[in-house]
Order: C-alpha cells, then structure tokens, then sequence
C-alpha cells in the first residue's frame, strides 16, 4: 500500500491526500510533527534529504517527494491530468505558479500565524501580503473566463491552487474581492469525493 | 517558428535557451528589459499575467510561461526527459527543489546584487545565504554518488538546476566544499551543444 508523510495542517499534504481519496486509492497516512523537527531527523532525511513533507513511499519502497511532481506522478493516466501535450504542459505552467509566486507568499503567512510569529518574519509579513494579493489578481483574471485553470476540466492545476486558497483567510488574506476566485473555490468543493483539509 | 521571450541574464530564460539549442530547434529570441519594467506592461500580461520571463509562443500562437513547465513541454519525447513514469517524477521532484528551495535563494541574491541592493533586500541576504547552502547540501549529498539528477542520464532536471547553481558566485556563494557539485557542473558543460548563459 503507498503510504504518505504527511502533516495535517499542511495544504501541500492536503493536495496528496485529496488526489488519493478522489482517485480511491487506498494509502497509509503517518502523521509528522514538523513543529517538532520531525521531518529534521537523520531517519527522515533519508526518504527527503530536503527534510519536508509530503513524501510518498511507493509500494516498491521508493520515496517521491514534492507535493506537486506527486500529483503529476499520480495523477497520469487519469482524467485530473490531460492527455493533450500543451495542456499537460499548462497544467506544470499553473503548479510552477503555485509553488513560486502564491505558496511562499499566502502558506507561508499562514503558517507564521499558526506557529511562531518572530519578529523578523514579521518584518516580511506586508511584503507577503502584497505578492500574495498579486498572485490572487492573476488568479481572479485568469477564472474569470474560465471553470477550471485548464482546459475547463477540474485537474492537479486546480487541487495545488485550491490548498491554500481555499485557508489564505487564515493567513490574514482576504478573498471579498475575488468573486472568480469564490466561485472557483466552491466548483472545486464540489466534485466528487472531496474532502476537507482537516480530513485524515 | 517558437518565440521565446527572455531577458539574458536570466538563468530561467537560459534553461529554455540552452535545451532549445541542445535539441536544435530554431527560435526567435526577444530581448525584454525586465529592469525597465518592459515584463509588466498592458502587452506583455496579455501573454504572461504573471509578468514574468520566459515565456514561450508557440507556432500556435499560444503562449506557455514558467520556466520547468517549458522545459518539460519541449523535452517529452527526448532523451531530455526519462520515459519511465517513477523517473519522470523525479525529473519534476527537482525542479520542484529547484523553484521552491534553490532559486528564490540564490538566484535572488545574485539578481538584487546585480540590481538594485535596498535596505530591505539587504536584510534577507543572509537568511537565504543560509537557505541557499542548504540546497547546495541536499545538492552535494545526492551528486555524491551519481553522475546526473536523475535515472544517470542529462535531463532536464540537470539544466534545471544547472542554470542558478553555475553562477552561484555571482550572488555571493562559494562552491568551494561542494566538490560533488562542481564535478557535475563541469559534466554539464561538458554536454553537446552546450552554450554558456552569455549566448544570445
């Protein structure tokens, strides 16, 4: 069975676990306390030198780390990843997105607020507000026209956007102005076998 | 014929540069002055809302922006990118590392000293000094006993990773105790067909 390292509270995990359920692969969940350093210690650091979760251990022992390339491993093959090359290739273009421009922004105010807030990350909290409002805008420009980020089919794209998205008010983020992004938010609630991030 | 909108200093244009003309496919290259704000006009956000380079038109005339998801778009079918689903994963294991743990870092460093040092970047060079490093660690320790990123063939994820890690100096890094990492810089350049980031 795989078997997912994995931290409740994290949307990265979140994105592995909500793939898995939707696509109804049965998967062992071990739950990591990184407040702890648990995905610090040198038995860890052998399944992710990068000391992080989500890490997937496939049924061959191998380990896959990286919220998004588990995703695209994952979902291959399937209907949330299209067989088109240019869309499959839109699809890494939006989790790229994600990873660079709205994850180190809005997750990571989040994050702050929900452990230790020290002075100096304060100091870089309205920086973050400020680039994570500017990935929200391109979010809000691109739904506007559009069900889903790509092809108009619910794919990965949508999963990796939606897991902090969906949190950033618990960021400090507000979303009022971004009714594409709200309308988007619920159509992605709403496929089937969904399931909330406080869902293990 | 492909477009590709780029700005030469940049190692995320070089990566499409560099694997284009490793897979000796002809472009059109065009020059944007991201220090004259030339990525953030009405224009350009039509092809990229992020606003960012590089951005890749295709003979379609449609447009795919984020560095890694070029790279993969251009490299399906090559010997660029393993054809194995676990190692194609892995392929975007790095990159993902490279995009989330590597370039925000030194990339960064080396592009504010190229740029424009304020106040408030100074203060966050040494924090991403420290988180550089510590790529350049998960880097060396998995370079120790391997030839290339993945499955010990070129891939996509050495040039991924290639383009911020070779003019890591640039930004202030040493590379002296990552002999590992050095050996493999030489094995990329070392490739057919390699051009330096200089090469219009």
């Amino acid at each position: 069975m795989l078997r997912l390292y994995d931290y409740l509270p994290s949307g990265n995990g979140y994105k592995v676990r909500l793939l898995l359920t939707q696509l109804g692969i049965p998967f062992d969940r071990v739950e990591m306390d990184i407040l702890k350093g648990e995905t610090r210690t040198p038995e860890f650091l052998k399944k992710n030198p990068n000391g992080r979760i989500p890490v997937l251990q496939l049924e061959s022992g191998e380990y896959l780390a990286e919220s998004n390339a588990i995703l695209f491993y994952l979902a291959e093959g399937t209907p949330f990843l299209p067989a088109g090359r240019f869309a499959r290739a839109q699809v890494l273009q939006w989790m790229c997105f994600e990873q660079y421009s709205h994850e180190p922004n809005i997750a990571t105010v989040r994050f702050w607020m929900h452990s230790v807030m020290t002075d100096e990350r304060r100091a870089q909290v309205e920086p973050k507000r400020k680039l994570g409002y500017a990935a929200l805008d391109v979010m809000e420009g691109h739904l506007g026209q559009r069900t889903f980020f790509v092809a108009e089919c619910y794919s990965i794209a949508d999963i990796a956007l939606y897991a902090y998205t969906h949190v950033a008010d618990e960021g400090g983020f507000d979303l009022d102005r971004f009714s594409a992004v709200r309308t988007w938010l619920a159509r992605v609630r709403a496929q089937r076998h969904h399931i909330p991030i406080t869902h293990a």
